[in-house]
């Protein structure tokens, strides 16, 4: 029989900062607890003493990233200018990209894993009714003027591209987007288009801010 | 020894078809060569016959798949209208569709098969392109007034679309969404949202167009 860890609480979370890492890297279906156990230097005893299958540690980081994910969505209410709107979508997909290991092998998680499939499904409802709120928060501050058809038109194409804009870049590139130095460019391009979306609907204001601050930034990062 | 089937040329279509529809089912981690044969009536040994492997089976359907899409991406120059533009889109949604578990599944896929990963993002280089010509079409014959500026935006957000929307449609209510019955309905959709980005850059015969055309079935389909 083994011993318990002295620290029960650290070991597990160190164990799930590991197999976070791997999973980005390699892919859910790439990795095994007999992996994790061996990049950690711990024994398949002990990584199993905390999580007793590979099913238990998807659903703890998947716990983690749903606490971030809804930390950050209910921030939709308040956003009442293009700038709020970007560090608001610039957390997201930083978080989307932090767990990416779940959008890139979704559908195979979710056919394997029921309690995953029922809350991603919640979680994409959250996100679409705070993507709701974004663009309501904006049209109220007049930073943008839309009419309801217009933003009912618009959110579910945001919804789509705030989950798959990421996963999209890794398939069109899956060597390269792997690389942490390129993460920082790859996340502030996929704020720039798809806050793009919203330029038509601009207020004079706001487009003078977005053509000063990020048109600006853009064509800078380009050279 | 086997003997070789009467007709191999139809027997190796057939199994394609059966393929296509089970993968598509139950997507390509659950779909097993004995499965096909089983489907089939035929023996293990007759479907490895005509592929030695499920690789080769899976680079065949692929092969469809890239075949009929790069026949329709040929026709993106040629687009004037917001009419043809409607059946453009339309018809890329429906190849994706009809060849869904590719993307259900892509990156998993794509780890395993060097030829899928190379091909696929060739697809992806030339269905850009597609998009770039059709709003260069759309903005030639006077439909969407935009900047290059504007399409350099959009563009990209067009093609994320695309690639991602039904997936998405998919992820969303993985079980609904299989139902052959639900698919013109989520094909529609799909291009009313993507072309609807768009809607700010009509000029005004094209915008009354678009609200005769498209704005009034939507809304007889939301009834």
């Amino acid at each position: 029989m083994q011993p318990p860890p002295k620290k029960p609480r650290r070991t597990a979370e160190r164990i799930l900062d590991v197999a976070l890492e791997l999973l980005n890297r390699f892919g859910e279906p790439n990795v095994s607890t007999t992996l994790i156990a061996a990049e950690l230097g711990i024994s398949p005893g002990n990584l199993y003493y905390h999580y007793p299958a590979k099913e238990a540690l998807i659903n703890a980081l998947y716990v983690r990233y749903e606490t971030a994910l809804e930390a950050q969505l209910a921030q939709a209410g308040g956003i009442a200018s293009i700038g709020a709107a970007w560090a608001f979508f610039r957390t997201l997909f930083a978080t989307t990209w932090a767990y990416r290991f779940l959008h890139r092998d979704l559908n195979d998680l979710l056919s394997k894993n029921r309690t995953l499939e029922a809350r991603f499904q919640d979680v994409l409802v959250r996100q679409t009714a705070a993507v709701v709120a974004a663009i309501d928060g904006l049209a109220r501050s007049g930073a943008v003027r839309m009419t309801p058809h217009d933003a009912a038109v618009l959110s579910p194409c945001l919804v789509v591209l705030l989950t798959w804009w990421l996963n999209h870049e890794y398939v069109r590139d899956p060597r390269r987007a792997l690389e942490p130095e390129r993460a920082e460019a790859t996340l502030d391009r996929a704020v720039y288009h798809l806050l793009g979306l919203l330029q038509p609907y601009l207020s004079a204001d706001a487009r003078a801010h977005w053509q000063s601050q990020v048109d600006a930034r853009a064509s800078a990062d380009a050279h």
